[in-house]
């Protein structure tokens, strides 16, 4: 095809979720099929772009120097809720069964992708919890060594003399699933936070 | 989210092949995981829309007057195929069976849908058919009543009179594929299609 249309591909293909023919596609959509779009679609961009940052307090999408759900008073203010990234905050807000604060870590510590405790917001949250001190502070991080081994940092350091209560969310078989399914590591999980019936 | 975000996610949303989930995997992709992206994709989009346009001579898109195809005189000068979409002319390229020039109709007849003669590229088809006559024109248009009417119209109308050899594609069982499968329209082409051994 042309240059141009090759540079957009370019940019296209990499996004997630996208591949050559879908990146194709949508320039296609963009250039041939909708015009009318291209613009429209530039100055979203462009807008996003200026005007949504981290929010100084818990690092979630904002766009003042606090994001909705940290300046939103009618939440819980003794409660904070890490999570990895944005799109976990996200799930956790589209489920509606919690309506505390979060912190965006933005990642979990993984030495193999050169990812240190410098590279996470965790400076952030240390100070957070010495100026308000939360009441509890609940960490759902993956099921993984990584989200393991961030949760025993996390705990260690950052929060280390913190009186606030630290728990991990549970693990174990999700809703609508059963046992025949799931691959080991969730069943020792399944099994290591079973619960008492007496 | 925030409204920029919001309105972000509404401008990728419609776009081909992507949804309420995978607008709102990009848009966080391109705002917290990988910025360095955001004014690259926004650049190639722009320069896209400043410089591709339609081939003015076959409908192709195009970085000048006439596009690549119709600016190469090793390709068989002597042979127009007629497709819908520049996807259709996209296939033929990629599969390497056809050196001819194409003709881009960006669509097909379709009543229903408000489609009509003069919303195809199709007066353009007739000029350079009686400026340059082609030994032949195929008509590679969809295996659909919508194509089927498309094809009898330029038949009929747009190339009436013209000295070319025309004909339509091919249609029946795809290669890799056997009788069980088809539908009873692929099955139904695919006897009209058969070929005697005799």
């Amino acid at each position: 095809m042309t240059p141009a249309f090759e540079d957009l591909i370019k940019a296209l293909k990499p996004l997630p979720g996208l591949g050559a023919r879908s990146a194709e596609k949508i320039a296609l959509h963009l250039l041939v099929e909708k015009p009318a779009r291209l613009p429209k679609l530039i100055n979203a961009l462009q807008e996003a772009g200026r005007h949504i940052r981290r929010c100084g307090l818990c690092g979630n999408l904002a766009e003042h120097e606090k994001c909705n759900i940290c300046s939103d008073h009618t939440r819980n203010q003794d409660s904070i809720c890490v999570v990895e990234q944005v799109p976990d905050l996200v799930a956790f807000e589209r489920s509606g069964t919690y309506r505390g604060l979060y912190h965006v870590l933005h990642g979990k510590l993984s030495p193999v992708n050169g990812i240190g405790p410098d590279e996470l917001n965790l400076s952030l949250l240390a100070k957070r919890c010495i100026d308000h001190p939360p009441y509890e502070i609940i960490l759902a991080l993956s099921n993984d060594i990584e989200g393991e081994a961030t949760c025993h940092y996390i705990q260690q350091h950052t929060l280390a003399g913190s009186p606030a209560q630290i728990s991990r969310i549970g693990f174990g078989i999700p809703s609508g699933s059963g046992v025949t399914y799931a691959d080991p590591i969730t069943l020792r999980s399944a099994l290591k936070a079973r619960t008492s019936y007496t």
